[in-house]
């Protein structure tokens, strides 16, 4: 039972036949290779943004901090939830690669970010005097770290905002084609289109084997954006093979199949939960990502079987009706089995 | 004729098939997996250092500015040849990483650190006062990036100068196993034998997709090891995909005779070159990579046969018989029908 | 009438007087002269600390950002209060200096963190795994922001915690005397008996021209700290004329009778709001600072009259009854008559 | 006999009437005074340049740092002088404050940095690919650390090889004063109107107590040299008692007076040594710094009458007839009296 994180999984079949195929002789390093200008067109028209500039980085945290660097200054603040990947679980990467700015803490229901609040605080950090960290760029993430998806018109009222103040706008895309399939819009609705300026474009969760692309809309800030890439040590001399994957991702709308299948999975997990009395979702799961409360008994009878997910410190140890929450998440690769047994695990109370 | 880089032939096929097989299902992630285990293991056991902290980065720059970052403050001032990776071609991660360390240039010979020099350097910076650069670690490249080879008894005299000093010694070993084939001697003749405190191993130079260790010979350092790849965003969620081939690279023997045969290869150019008329080797070549000169004629004729290498800038347009200088390199997958050629161009004056 | 800041009134006649006198002839740069020796000696005793490492900056942002990059390491959060100075007032100093350290916020009332809340968040970043900021120092802040005064008993709560979870903790003291007096208890209680580190001790909103000492009471960590400030900028070539300011203040208790005259102004103020009808104060005053609220027409009538403070945005512009905050600050050189006409004017209604 | 540095001496009596006066009651903070106006106003005459942002440091080594930092990227490179005080004399301070740039040193003769060297480090830089640190800014110093000066012929071949490619020019001025009268131009021909973009304006080392200007030409770069300050801790609260300095020094030509007494007793001193036999110049002395070298039992008999400069380490310690070198500085206080003493030591063999 597969349920610890996305980034748990195996790489796709055809993920790997393309690394295979990029294997076969010699190639130029750092991404003059066909395959890198390849994939860096399908980034584009998947995007439909011709002009954009598009890197490729192996991990998430490394595309945040780089894109996060390219647009804000060492003096400023990056606003965000106090739920983002950027805050959480990247051991200061931001505040690193920026030269030390700042983060501020947006309040959030479901982990999605509240207007009002970004409004509140936009409005009390304009025209912010020299003592204060100045205004630095708005970081969303979708699908957000508790499984919920921003609506478009709720991106687009954020980025607003944003634009109103003068702030650019990041999306920490790690689940960007569970958030896509989830909404049923187009990469450009969820990306340009509603405002946002620069793309973490996530792969690596998504059945790829470590690959993730920076898109950036305003090709202006590519080459500030290729140093601070290679200042971090994340230039590949065998770029071919990142590029590889990405190429292989957006072919045949291999991503958004696989967004798709991990989504289904997750979705049955949902609605098995909700038919057991006493299991309770604690967001609104929207994409591939739950949480969800149910009896510590259910919890000690999963971890008898071996299951993988993450279960609240403390969940194996309550009384039998005490309830205690986990995270469940589910990749493409999630066989329906799976999802059975830990339901009836669940179940059996 | 591929001899431009040997970062640019392709991932040996052992390899691929060890990528393939760590593709076997689900694993734990960020290292938590069975591969990282075995290749820790294995790496420690090249060494003969069982109580070693290794750990896996995608690039070289990534090894090389966080083991620096580790054993060196940002008010100190790391030595290094003029010629070195972190200052020629890592535009500062290294002042990056350590948070705005200063890099001591001390003079080299065929890009190899001259004992006298360093004495000269270290002991005007002993007893710094605080208007100055402390000194700290001293870093030393092997191979050098000129194509040679420091001697153990080189090594050992720079170490004890370090030592002598109380600064620790951090190896960039990109071609750690083309310098080892070289001497003959152990891993572990090479790197704490000789006083080297932290190594840069490189892999993708030698026939990996994208692996690097680094090993930390004080297991104290570990953590702060970890936290720095963290926050620096070369900590892989798909660790196993990076383990898998580093124990690939150390079974069997593979990574020593992908280093023979590359090491090979580019003796064979040697030879040739030697035997030609107007040919001229500008430094000792010890492993894999060559510095040569020969005409302009033949700079046109390997250009007009499409052979990749790297020429000086302007060595196709001078008269026929200028000479004009050139970077060879050699990795593993090298054709001896390529050598063959490349030297029929250059002889055929 | 003078209620801006504690840093807009003059320097004390004693401390002119004590810059003139130093200013006789010829003295050894960067703190190897008299004045220095001596004031250092002056801090120690002040605080029984007889081993106890001391330095001088001229700004209290310079003091903080150096202390906290002193005991912090770029990959840990540090644990502060929304108020904090160095959260809000600082433009990411502690960010820079710490090479990009993150700051929790730490839950307050009335400016004073709340030792339940420290609590919690300790025992949530306890066992941080890698991807998670570690836990780095607890920085506090006496005089806090809104003018209220930790007593010893909670600052010893809140560095029980601190220590239980082994992280070191900063206190800025830029009104340290303010508070000093007015808990009437040691420096040496308000400090490392108390379980603080390391101090920033104000003098510049105390009668000094710009003279701070930073306290680090274990003096392991001296030639650190000295770095660090020479390579902020901080290290002054002229050290003399910082050193005899703070040679001053603590003669004959120069620094605790200006802050006794600060804070009977200030409470001379308080008592005054107290008896005027609508007036309140938002948090207790209980050193030199006040939070106050009375009528948009007392602060028009302020205004009009040239009184210096700092009501909230707008204060001037509500209807007659309308209430609006301010704040109050009083310095050693505030005149009696300044405080019985400002008074005056918040009254007339 | 004080020959240390010209930070060693004291403050010019007018300069501490301006700070006396400067203390007359209260005044708003952070450079919101009259005195800031007034100061600010005068450095753009006497740089004859209305637009100029101006402020104000305490020490040299912020304002290199900020005028750095304000001018050059993170992923660049700075072109000085091996002898330059930012690569000696900061403890890394313009690394740390841009963020990990790097600095090159170009070959100097007598510390004046040589055009044809610069010219070839530049076009080797021209077109760097991604590998290698970007150009960044020139930065020169006048006087420069070995006592000479540059001619504006000399300068300005310099900026012209800067402009060319592109680069801004820095100016490390903490003697510029001692320059202009050497050179008998004014502080226009030194600075913009030989190419220069950004001047750090020495007053320390000149009769100030401590304070220097950052005078930027473009006004541009205004806001976030006052960031950048800021968050270094180098924004002042009391800046009245910085500026009233600066007004002071360029009040009745104090800082060209203060500057032409040190610049003539340290050519008194130059002379004497001339007329000694075995007493030599190492450099060619042209402001207030010497560097000569004359006997160890002159260097002995100076040790033993106190006199204060700098000898090379071992000085005394040769046989008599053994060459030893030293510095020796003046500054605007140094007394007739001294010199004739140093001298009268030096000459006695």
């Amino acid at each position: 039972m597969r349920f610890a994180s996305d980034n748990s999984g195996p790489v796709h079949p055809r993920v790997m036949e393309a690394l295979q195929a990029a294997n076969d002789g010699w190639a130029l390093p750092y991404g003059n290779d066909e395959w890198t200008t390849r994939a860096v067109e399908k980034v584009r028209t998947a995007f439909e943004a011709p002009e954009a500039a598009v890197y490729f980085t192996a991990t998430g945290s490394a595309a945040n901090a780089l894109a996060l660097a390219t647009i804000a200054q060492p003096y400023q603040t990056i606003f965000c939830t106090p739920e983002a990947h950027i805050e959480e679980d990247e051991c200061n990467a931001p505040e690193f690669y920026t030269g030390g700015a700042k983060l501020t803490l947006v309040e959030s229901r479901d982990a999605r970010m509240v207007p009002e609040a970004l409004a509140r605080v936009l409005e009390s950090k304009s025209g912010e005097n020299v003592h204060g960290a100045q205004m630095g760029p708005l970081s969303l993430t979708q699908v957000t770290e508790r499984g919920t998806v921003y609506g478009l018109d709720h991106l687009n009222e954020l980025t607003t905002l944003a634009k109103r103040h003068g702030i650019p706008v990041h999306l920490d895309g790690a689940r960007f084609a569970n958030a896509l399939v989830s909404l049923g819009c187009s990469a450009a609705d969820m990306s340009w289109r509603a405002g946002v300026d620069i793309v973490s474009f996530g792969g690596t969760k998504n059945g790829l084997m470590g690959a993730e692309a920076v898109v950036i809309f305003d090709p202006k800030l590519a080459w500030e954006f290729e140093l601070r890439r290679k200042r971090g040590g994340h230039l590949f001399s065998k770029s071919r093979y990142l590029s590889a994957q990405m190429d292989a991702y957006l072919t045949d709308d291999l991503w958004l199949d696989m967004a798709k299948m991990a989504n289904t999975a997750a979705q049955k997990v949902v609605s098995g939960l909700e038919r057991i009395d006493g299991a309770q979702l604690l967001h609104p799961s929207e994409a591939n990502m739950i949480y969800a409360s149910f009896s510590s008994a259910a919890h000690r009878r999963l971890r008898d079987a071996g299951a993988q997910y993450y279960p609240s410190t403390g969940a194996t140890e309550g009384p039998d009706d005490a309830h205690a929450s986990c995270r469940i998440v589910a990749d493409w690769s999630c066989p329906d089995a799976h999802i059975e047994t830990f339901l009836a695990h669940v179940a059996s109370d």
